[in-house]
């Protein structure tokens, strides 16, 4: 199944399912208003939803409207819980390679994750608006995934099982105020402003063979203001699989129905093994701004590559085997906060 | 006006409005099902409830039920936001002093916050079910504040005004989880399991003079195993007030309404400035047990106090200067979770 959230004018946005070529969305109100309303609930829920989604993708509804990826709200607008891992250890190999440090072993064994901010989500089409290019703006690519109710310590077959939706992210990172908050011990906080998250949510049986070790085996598209920058492979040098992030955050508290939790910055090693190169000389590019000017430093001494300033765009998308954007694309220009 | 979230099966629970002195309850369904809903739509809904709090307070409801704090709920039994600061430095100044280090200036100009878990609290009234005694079990006795929607980059003024309600709260760490975490970089983690809230949540004209410079100047009581451990003023040695901690969320990203901001461990320092005395020697006592070990380990040279164990148990709770509960208490035994 597919699944969009329409802006209404309400903080949860109104529930549509979409159509598997996202073409045609439909309002469900008899089955629930919002996707919140369908993961407190998904037993009862999901095979309803399931007639409705086959019956869009073959005779069709009345009702239907033309899917419009503009008109979306990330999926779950506000949600209870955003936990984002680091699961693709090279990006942290570069960085302190950048920095002449080594990677500690256990980064091998447990996953790095940090608690985002989850009472405000931005629209994947919308500006993303924030108060100062000094921050250092970044985009993080990402892929994510929505979970069901989960008991404190469930282990990997449970966590996977428990894997309800998968989307992408735009992790925005403030670059310049991330040493500051590390150096203080407690983590992200600031440096972390509002994600925005595809229009599309889908099952993870609509990725067919691309879903497989709780791994999404597809790439990553990565538009900077219109050009190839990134098309890393999501299932390639991903360490910590979405079951074993999902049992991370579960290791000492229970997890509720709609609980987000990411990836973190999807990241591929060059074919050399080292640092990869960009798209435009062949490479597999990147997936955050932070990375080229990582690899920037290592090759050249200093990193050339400016974050984002007001008016730059970060388009993410992936497509399937055929080319069919699977969850529509985040598309966010930067924008002076206070001209909104 | 105070309020409550009744356990009855559902994941948010039933609204209560309970009166000052905690003895009558009452719903209201024709207002609001839940606190979420209130703090939705605060404008237009809270008239309507201080109607009815002034009415419970007064002649009564027939439909009024005798308050049962067990049958509580945290007032929001989850949220989309839980930050918590570290508002009183001199717990880290202790922390900080017992391993020889000083703390920088930073610190008392910035406040330091972790985004906590936020989809699943426990009830306060619940035993604490966790995994393994060997994760170093603590309570933390906190205040904190809900907050109504807010602009990116708000000023004090606003920040304070968007305060809608304060409570208590447990802060439960996991000791010996920390130094792995924070060794990591990303901040804590698993180290912070399930918080708990307080029975009722006060709006701060309920504190009357003792809701003044954004903080409650009233002592802290804790309990442990059913004698007193912890007397300290909230309003005292509070670096940061609560809009100073909200100010801190809101400055790179719009808050939403049902954000709940605490206060961090509530820690007074002794008499002669140096680390306090427990509560049997006439001091003030202490908020949590990492702050006890950390003042042995000061005079004595070593940590003496054990952390919980199965079947200890933590009451916090705040006083009115008539005596009167203000907050109703948290009251939590360590259990083990799959002894559930």
């Amino acid at each position: 199944m597919k699944f969009a959230t329409y802006q209404n004018g309400t903080r949860d946005g109104q529930l549509m399912v979409v159509s598997r070529d996202l073409t045609k969305a439909v309002a469900v109100p008899e089955i629930a208003g919002t996707l919140q309303a369908v993961l407190d609930n998904w037993e009862a829920l999901a095979p309803k939803l399931q007639q409705v989604y086959e019956r869009l993708n073959g005779e069709g509804y009345a009702s239907a409207v033309a899917f419009d990826e503009e008109q979306c709200h990330s999926p779950l607008p506000r949600a209870y819980q955003w936990a984002d891992g680091s699961a693709y250890i090279n990006h942290v190999e570069l960085v302190r390679k950048a920095r002449g440090a080594d990677v500690p072993p256990d980064f091998y064994e447990n996953p790095l994750m940090y608690q985002g901010g989850s009472d405000a989500f931005l629209p994947p089409r919308a500006a993303n608006r924030l108060d100062s290019e000094d921050w250092g703006i970044d985009f993080e690519a990402e892929v994510a995934v929505v979970t069901g109710d989960l008991p404190m310590g469930s282990d990997l077959v449970e966590c996977e099982k428990a894997i309800r939706l998968v989307m992408l992210v735009n992790d925005t990172s403030l670059r310049n105020l991330i040493p500051g908050e590390l150096a203080k011990g407690f983590g992200f906080f600031q440096s972390k402003p509002a994600s925005a998250f595809s229009p599309v949510a889908v099952t993870p049986d609509e990725l067919g063979d691309a879903w497989k070790d709780g791994k999404v085996h597809l790439p990553l598209l990565v538009q900077l203001n219109g050009e190839a920058f990134g098309k890393a492979n999501a299932g390639v040098d991903m360490t910590f699989n979405f079951p074993r992030l999902v049992a991370h955050v579960a290791k000492t508290r229970e997890l509720s129905a709609g609980s987000i939790i990411g990836s973190g910055t999807v990241s591929n090693r060059g074919e050399d093994g080292g640092p990869g190169r960009p798209v435009a000389a062949g490479g597999l590019g990147y997936s955050c701004l932070a990375e080229v000017r990582t690899v920037e430093t290592i090759l050249n001494g200093k990193a050339t590559t400016p974050f984002m300033r007001f008016g730059d765009r970060v388009r993410i998308e992936m497509l399937d085997a055929a080319g069919q954007s699977v969850f529509g694309a985040i598309d966010q220009v930067i924008a002076r906060y206070n001209e909104a």
